[in-house]
């Protein structure tokens, strides 16, 4: 592909990401409960926290696997907005003063600056079990699969990883099996329920599963090496602060340039595993190849 | 029923309901990880709060509606103990000190005082995660009742109520509101799930529930009323806390006696919707008695 080919389908990918993530937003604000509702201080907290921003990488990429997979319809929206949910849940209670400690998310306060603690916990619970009763009508597979990414094996088992390390050494495959549990396990689940909601072929659901954990793992290494480097602009927030912390990441246990190394290269393996779906849909490959890029 | 008909009864429903807590903690620790799996302290954190005590009311009430409508088998288990572990999660949220701050459970340390407040957050998470696995097989019906019972305007929404009236002058029907929330929504939801998971009709079903909105409403009267009157014993905690804090409760607005006479009133209102089950089955309305009897 020569240069201004790589820009215009660069441009495209962009302007089709943007209306997906509009389309998600949309979606969101449908089924989050109105803030004129009580608990209104709840609903306010819970609509804070998900319309901070966000590039919504979670339900795009359940909506691309859903495509890929030939599904039509609004059926994706909501386990899409389920996973974006629970990412917000995740971030929620990880700025927590006993958790990150963070101040700042995506350039805005962070829910407990602006709601108290207790509201921020409580309002965490409320994006999960709001995620469960949106997800509830679709059968115990799609049910399986999330609870799998987010418990104890998954996203929260990666998040008390990344709570226990703090300060300590830790070695590569250490940092590794953390982040497949903190960021690619859920990232995989949205990928896999995509294509379950469209009913693909069980092998393929599994491809697109696989896709998930490798290109969920570069994500985040990709958003270290950001945080690494300073880049406030990309993340929105104030870096530095996984070094202050001496948090577990790929770039301060082998540097910023093997870092990103590991992700071009797991960003490849991953686009290996769906070579399946018809070729028609370059979407998902453009998209992971826009992950790695940032860096 | 003369004196010695009534004990006679009683002692035997103390056993019935002892069987039916052994059982439940049986389950329990089969659905629980095992403290010997990564992550560890995750799993340890999750148990600790799980045994530390408690009275089982809620799976118990879930097991006593599967058995009035005829349910045999274990199926009932798995939902039952995912009232607890609920519960249980609630609590945990609960204890942390940017809400009720409170140092000792059941007699016990609280968790956050043992594992720390960012595990806690994590296992209380956890154990809501949990829940939801082990109920994903259950159907839309049953997870709806749930993840309502679960959300804003059920224990979530309670607990907003809860934190957001301390300290400031609340009317009787605010109390009651935050109660039906807070208390009453989970236990309606045991009972009703209970008779689902049995395969009751829908009427029978529907008169479970409300039999659990009133008996839930006079449990944490009952339960205030014991924490006004200073009865350390019952409740294994350090009393008078709410007074502390000048918590929304019944006994704080209208007074010990009333509260009182208000929830046996419940007690009676709720036996009048369960009169359609088999009359051999009397261990729901015995178990009602128990619960008001304790003031």
């Amino acid at each position: 592909m020569n240069q201004t080919a790589a820009q215009s389908v660069s441009v495209d990918l962009q302007a089709f990401l943007e209306e997906k993530r509009e389309l998600v937003d949309r979606w969101l604000d449908r089924f989050l409960p109105p803030e004129g509702e009580p608990p209104m201080v709840l609903h306010q907290a819970m609509r804070y926290s998900v319309f901070a921003g966000g590039k919504r990488i979670r339900p795009i990429l359940a909506i691309l696997s859903f495509e890929a997979s030939g599904g039509k319809g609004d059926v994706i929206f909501a386990p899409a907005c389920v996973m974006e949910l629970v990412h917000t849940f995740s971030l929620v209670h990880d700025d927590l003063p006993c958790m990150d400690d963070d101040d700042l998310r995506r350039g805005k306060p962070t829910l407990h600056k602006l709601f108290g603690e207790g509201v921020a916990v409580l309002a965490g619970d409320a994006l999960s079990a709001l995620a469960f009763e949106l997800l509830a009508p679709f059968g115990p597979e799609v049910l399986t699969t999330f609870t799998k990414a987010l418990g104890p094996r998954g996203m929260l088992g990666g998040q008390v990883g990344d709570l226990k390390s703090e300060g300590k050494k830790v070695t590569l495959s250490q940092v590794e099996e953390i982040h497949k549990m903190k960021t690619a396990a859920l990232i995989a689940a949205s990928l896999k329920i995509g294509a379950l909601v469209a009913g693909a072929p069980k092998e393929e659901v599994e491809g697109f599963f696989r896709f998930g954990e490798k290109l969920g793992l570069a994500f985040q290494i990709v958003d270290d090496v950001l945080e690494a480097t300073g880049n406030d602009l990309a993340l929105g927030k104030v870096t530095g602060g996984d070094r202050r912390k001496e948090k577990a990441t790929y770039p301060s246990v082998i540097g910023v340039e093997k870092s990103k190394t590991i992700a071009r290269r797991l960003v490849e393996e991953a686009k290996s595993e769906i070579v399946f779906p018809d070729g028609n849909y370059p979407y998902l490959s453009l998209a992971a190849d826009y992950i790695v890029a940032r860096v």
